[in-house]
């Protein structure tokens, strides 16, 4: 199994093994080997800076909760703040605007090569998602089967009804692949998972306005 | 003038003086009365969770980015963040998704009776704003003049527009007046501004998708 997350040479050695890989190598300092070693939340970073520069998308990740209870303004120097506990997330991590329609969505990986547990998923996000559903958001995860190496954006509705289904504990990589839109990693974006936003748009607008 | 930020008697008592805020008086326990002693900030957290119980809109405020370098997990007792800084935000405070629509604002208050400082804008939130115009999002601000009690949600197009005019240190009254939607603060939600939004939607229909 590849080490993850892994930014080690071991990961790159392989590329002989997986000589498809290697389309998008590059020989230039700092680039991504088609988000090679990064984590997907890395892959999505870029994505969302790549679709921002490019004026295609206006998406970023939400920062994390933080409730403030002391703070130090040293002389000559940048507060500090000094006491903090992580709060509750109330919403999923990304939201944003595409073409006028508003996204929203959570990404998150698993190691397992034939399921993901469902678990993953905490329930402010899934009701979130299902308010956001109700006011016509385009909803959706990003799942990332790491060891695969390959990436799936489902549409939220999928994931809501398997979260809400008593005794499922996990979905199956063939159920993530029959519900999805899988998205090749590549270069610029390193997930260019608007690809699926788009078939979404397209499934929604052929639907009547039902997703 | 009254006093501001305020959450004391003082203000309570002089209700007198201004019958007509009495309006919504309620005699229950932690009742606001019509936003008054609120924050603007309050006020429209209160009004984002009105609407979103009331499943009118979803609306978040974002949470403060904080870089975080030093974390304690002390024994029986939950994580405390020890050493972190403030970063530098690269949107605007508020965003969320409303009958499919996209918005996003940013909302400021002044003690000033005649004129609003520009300078309360950041330059990465008039660029957010423009990002997010461009990609067709409802885009405003919501500003609070707090010392006249005036509340005022103005779109983004004007406000980005006075900020990159040269030698325009602030806008009138007049102006945010001739601009804006007013908005009565009132009982629930505190500040309607979604009705204000409604406006925005009407105009951009009107105008074939132009806003």
């Amino acid at each position: 199994m590849v080490k993850y997350p892994s930014g080690s040479l071991a990961t790159f050695r392989k590329s002989t093994e997986e000589p498809k890989i290697r389309t998008n190598f590059q020989h230039r300092k700092n680039v991504s080997f088609s988000g090679r070693g990064m984590t997907l939340e890395q892959m999505i970073n870029e994505s969302n800076k790549y679709y921002r520069l490019k004026e295609m998308a206006v998406v970023h990740k939400k920062p994390t909760p933080v409730q403030i209870v002391k703070v130090d303004y040293p002389k000559r120097s940048r507060a500090v703040i000094r006491e903090a506990y992580f709060r509750q997330e109330s919403t999923t991590d990304y939201n944003g605007v595409y073409k006028g329609y508003y996204l929203d969505f959570e990404a998150k990986e698993t190691k397992n090569k034939t399921n993901f547990p469902l678990k993953n998923f905490h329930e402010h996000q899934i009701v979130h998602l299902e308010e956001c559903l109700k006011q016509q958001g385009i909803c959706f995860t990003i799942i990332g089967f790491t060891s695969l190496k390959r990436y799936f954006v489902t549409p939220a509705s999928f994931i809501i009804k398997a979260w809400w289904t008593k005794d499922k504990s996990s979905v199956t990589l063939s159920e993530v692949e029959k519900w999805s839109v899988e998205i090749k990693s590549g270069f610029q974006p390193t997930l260019p998972y608007l690809i699926a936003v788009d078939h979404f748009i397209t499934d929604r607008n052929m639907n009547n306005g039902k997703q």
